[in-house]
């Protein structure tokens, strides 16, 4: 990787609302990343209190297809667009999001995402495009 | 509306989630919703704590796509898939979304959502697919 | 208009694949188009011959925003991206899609585009994101 | 697979529109298919006709995410969304599109494509929802 694991986690651990995620980094490696969201009673999204919220996981999306291109730019991408398919229903559990890079360009990185279970199922897929560009 | 401004408020305001985000229903007629979300420091997504992070703008724009829908039916709906354009960093200021609903069909419906800033500056667009089918 | 009304046409006009889909301006100002799909039997999906098929609606969608940012860059812009909702069939009937500029960024340009067919109706809606740098 | 690839190769080289694009069924499992695009000159973009329409491109992965779901259900699906992100232009060549089925619900499917050039380059990807309801 072209940024030591220290560089990574403070990165991951440092913002705000990284913090109130509680976001955990699993795995690191030169264009793959593995983050776990530990289960919070505040991540809910219905009043029966079932069921974690769409938006939850969409930022959970959105950081770790940002950290799979942080292990080759060492720094904050800003995202461009990100998109969300939802499967199924994530339950009062941790998810781990699996993201990889699928396009490291000059402007311009993609990466894709799978947020499963701890039974294995995925529970959703994401796709962001990010800025490489510096400056 | 199919559904009273009382239900709309509860069902804004009981999850979990939403009461971190602290969201506020500004405005709700059959297919159109405003919501604020009122500027929070837990928001924050980098380490210079200076802008307020993606993920939690995409659940802004997850919620008011869901009540643009739920306007007309008078539930929460079930999201399919969301897609979010970032076009501007927002600040340490509130943020509201206006929600339009542009498809509402049999068994799913669109909405597209507008983010904007204090002075009236677009933050992000998105468009959310949510199932409208019952049971 | 950045460009002038015949350089638009060339560009609309000259491509191997718009000739095939026989694309017509319809009308052009800045950051706004429309073009016209005459329809075609060539573009059927189907064994019934009932319905356009959704590729060429897409390629309709590609073409238009990149047009409505034309009409300020005077030349055409890669497509980065492209998101593309299916609202209705369109049956054997010309399709008109009008493209409005979004955003009209140093890098990157986003537009929203619209499909209707001959009675007002909604065929499908878009958003494309173009690269809009030089060079 | 729920079909034989006789019906299959019906369904993919009857429409018309899959006429004019040449598609040719390279191969067929359960929930997987590849489908060539052989080059023609009538699919170029630009007045220098040296790369193939973004449009295209759009419509073979529509057409692969579809069939990579019809091996399983026998019939046309109608295209819900489509989302398609171009990683670098595709040239005067045969292109070829895997598609894999991500989710195949009562509903909805998803299904994940990627079109290659004849170096085993990416030239697109795309995710595409699909209604698998009947009736």
């Amino acid at each position: 990787m072209a940024v030591d694991r220290e560089r990574l986690l403070q990165l991951l651990e440092r913002p705000r609302y990284h913090q109130f995620l509680g976001l955990k980094l699993e795995k690191a490696e030169e264009g793959l990343v593995q983050i776990r969201l530990p289960f919070r009673e505040d991540f809910l999204a219905d009043e029966a209190d079932s069921y974690v919220h769409g938006g939850v996981i969409a930022a959970l999306i959105d950081v770790a297809g940002d950290f799979a291109l942080i292990t080759t730019h060492g720094r904050g991408l800003p995202t461009v667009d990100l998109r969300v398919d939802y499967l199924r229903p994530a339950r009062k559990e941790d998810l781990v999001a699996t993201a990889t890079v699928v396009k490291n360009g000059r402007t311009l990185g993609i990466a894709d995402i799978r947020v499963e279970n701890p039974d294995g199922k995925t529970v959703a897929i994401g796709r962001g495009l990010y800025s490489t560009a510096t400056g």
